[in-house]
């Protein structure tokens, strides 16, 4: 017997239907042993009302109250989910954040968990056989005020309980059937992993796979918590997130991404003297703009330099604005902005040992006749800036340059 | 500067409108210089949501679970209202049931008050400026399982809150204008009353006048709080629901009420013997039947009685069925259910210490040429069973014949 933390995402409970679907994925893993955690999140379309109610009260709700409205979705599906299972002739007890003393800092719209003080309130009703079903994403803090967990929270919820309870696994069940290699939306022979290291998920997460939140998988990897992300709707094994281990065949390459929508930000014939980094990029984050792949070059023989970074679209406006101030600042420096631009990634922990990764992916792009703007590495993961019409092609090349089709086991 | 606790309904929060309005009756008592508690009701259309789901997952959902589901609809309208104090630039903070530790015993659905353990938390908001916007209907049992308080319960937490805080009044806005000397609906000449005793609110509850629950009366009488009954629409004073006391005038007859849907049971030529009544109400309590007005007759010189007693209309079909087992079990017993009734009664405190009222009831009633079915009393009511479709004459007549359009004061 094993105690498992499965999570269902608003959309795999969206009706009566699907709750009932989620409900008898609990009851399965009762009845075959296992002691049973549920973890949900809002029905999509709850959480869609309550927003709505919000603006039309006010088009500036406070943080606190909008946590104080928002958990009721929730809340709202915990006691249904229990019901349906009762419905099923099977014990079921919801509980709260509140309820399993879940415990945040204050920060609402984007606390950070603290502990789980009611721990044994959930052991002891599922000794009595029942199965517990947990409101996901939302938590108290010292006061009591409901506070929720901002994007990904209920993932990171039941990665949080299944540390707390010692789960054998906490089961991600969503839309998507586990990770691939790339997005199969764009690269058809793009393959199901059977299992992917912290790592290389948090690297991908970060890199446009939306399939987990990062928050959620640092939290696995820092507990240990072995994470399998599967289907709502069928039951083929999905994905396993893990610990780097011995025993699991390392690959160089474990897959690829691709993020759409950046845009390219050029600072040139900058004053350079100290402090001059600090400085520019006080500005940026002031804005709240975020920025990746910074790259500056210092001209030989010369006291200038140019300063490059990324940012996404969507942020292009504060950019410009950001932009204009530090021309009128800084007199002789000359700006640029590139949009349309995509950035093209292979991520593996097998690139720390291996060497050739770079030059086999710019093979591969120079082969598609795609040019590279620029390119950034870390330990894991290189990434190349490309025009954003050729992301697609781009992603299928490096996929088929590193054989991410074929089964790596 | 007063401590004032407002109770807004269902129907006042029924859409962002309204609840501005609410949230503008809090803000004018701010102003004026005083603390101001909110205790809110579910949005109407909220709860009917809430339920129709439940009942899409289950024909049976469980009381504890119904309850963690239904007192989401507090949560929802305290952050709403909360949100619309901030909008209009006042400080507010909302408060769950759990939140100002509203305890209470682990009855689901029907939950009773133990206590209110934070209060302190909410004088500490009231101290620091905020107007405190709570809750009602719900409460937290002691392992924190959330438990709600049945039906009038909102108003319950408001009268709750103003005795644990010592309030100068507990408002109830509601979508009559106050306590009226009988129903104007059907006494177009009834008066609205400026104050009325707690235990003639209490009788009129019990007999159809449907403005206030009579478990929040009770609370109030026994705590002493001055309940105030007003419309949410108009500024208008209400009516004052109070303690007996010699500065306010008595009157003989306060109110006039008429409660419809009535059915009178009789039994006939039943074996009279020790316990005779006991075993038979407790057959007809085992079908959850309310029954009124007992009467028991013992014909002279004879080891027979009559007995008769009145239900509602709705109870019909497990009163028939509870009346043929008995006949199967009692030999000799006949039975008898009469439909179509109604109860006209006045009622007044005055009446410990005048004679005459009753008299005086009957001397109209018979004047309206309206045929007595039945009579019971009490020491501040007396009721007439009346054929129903003569209800709205009867209790005009009766409304009359004790002057109950004239001012009192």
């Amino acid at each position: 017997m094993a105690l498992i933390v499965q999570k269902f995402g608003g959309t795999s409970l969206a009706d009566a239907d699907k709750i009932h679907r989620a409900a008898r994925r609990a009851i399965r893993a009762k009845l075959e042993g296992h002691q049973v955690v549920v973890v949900v999140s809002a029905m999509n379309k709850t959480t869609d009302e309550l927003v709505r109610l919000a603006y039309e009260v006010t088009d500036r709700p406070s943080r606190r109250e909008m946590d104080q409205l928002l958990s009721t979705g929730e809340q709202i599906s915990i006691a249904l989910t229990a019901m349906a299972i009762h419905h099923a002739g099977h014990d079921a007890v919801s509980l709260t954040g509140g309820q399993i003393g879940l415990r945040t800092d204050a920060s609402f719209g984007r606390a950070r968990i603290r502990e789980i003080t009611e721990r044994n309130r959930i052991v002891s009703l599922l000794n009595k056989g029942a199965i517990v079903i947990v409101a996901g994403f939302q938590g108290v803090d010292e006061s009591l005020n409901i506070t929720t967990l901002g994007r990904g929270g209920s993932d990171t919820t039941a990665v949080a309980l299944a540390a707390s309870l010692n789960a054998e696994v906490c089961e991600i069940y969503t839309d998507v059937d586990g990770i691939y290699s790339a997005d199969p939306r764009l690269v058809p022979e793009a393959r199901k992993l059977p299992f992917i290291f912290y790592d290389e998920m948090l690297e991908l997460a970060s890199l446009g796979a939306q399939v987990m939140h990062s928050r959620s998988v640092e939290l696995g990897k820092n507990y240990n918590v072995r994470i399998h992300v599967r289907s709502s709707y069928a039951d083929a094994q999905g994905t396993d997130i893990v610990t780097e281990s011995s025993d699991l065949q390392q690959v160089i390459v474990r897959g690829a991404a691709l993020k759409k929508d950046l845009a390219r930000v050029e600072l040139m014939n900058v004053a350079n003297r100290p402090g001059l980094a600090s400085e520019i990029f006080a500005r940026v984050a002031e804005r709240g703009l975020i920025v990746d792949d910074i790259i500056q070059v210092i001209h030989k023989g010369s006291d200038h330099a140019d300063l490059s970074f990324t940012i996404e679209a969507q942020d292009l406006e504060p950019a410009q604005q950001v932009l204009e101030e530090m021309r009128r600042d800084m007199s002789g420096m000359t700006t640029e902005i590139k949009t349309g631009l995509a950035k093209v990634s292979v991520v593996g922990v097998g690139m720390r040992t291996h060497t050739g990764v770079a030059s086999r992916m710019f093979e591969a792009l120079s082969q598609a006749n795609i040019n590279i703007e620029n390119i950034s590495t870390s330990e894991i993961v290189i990434s190349c800036l490309i025009n954003e019409e050729e992301g697609p092609s781009a992603l299928r090349a490096v996929h088929a340059a590193f054989d991410l089709e074929k089964e790596s086991e």
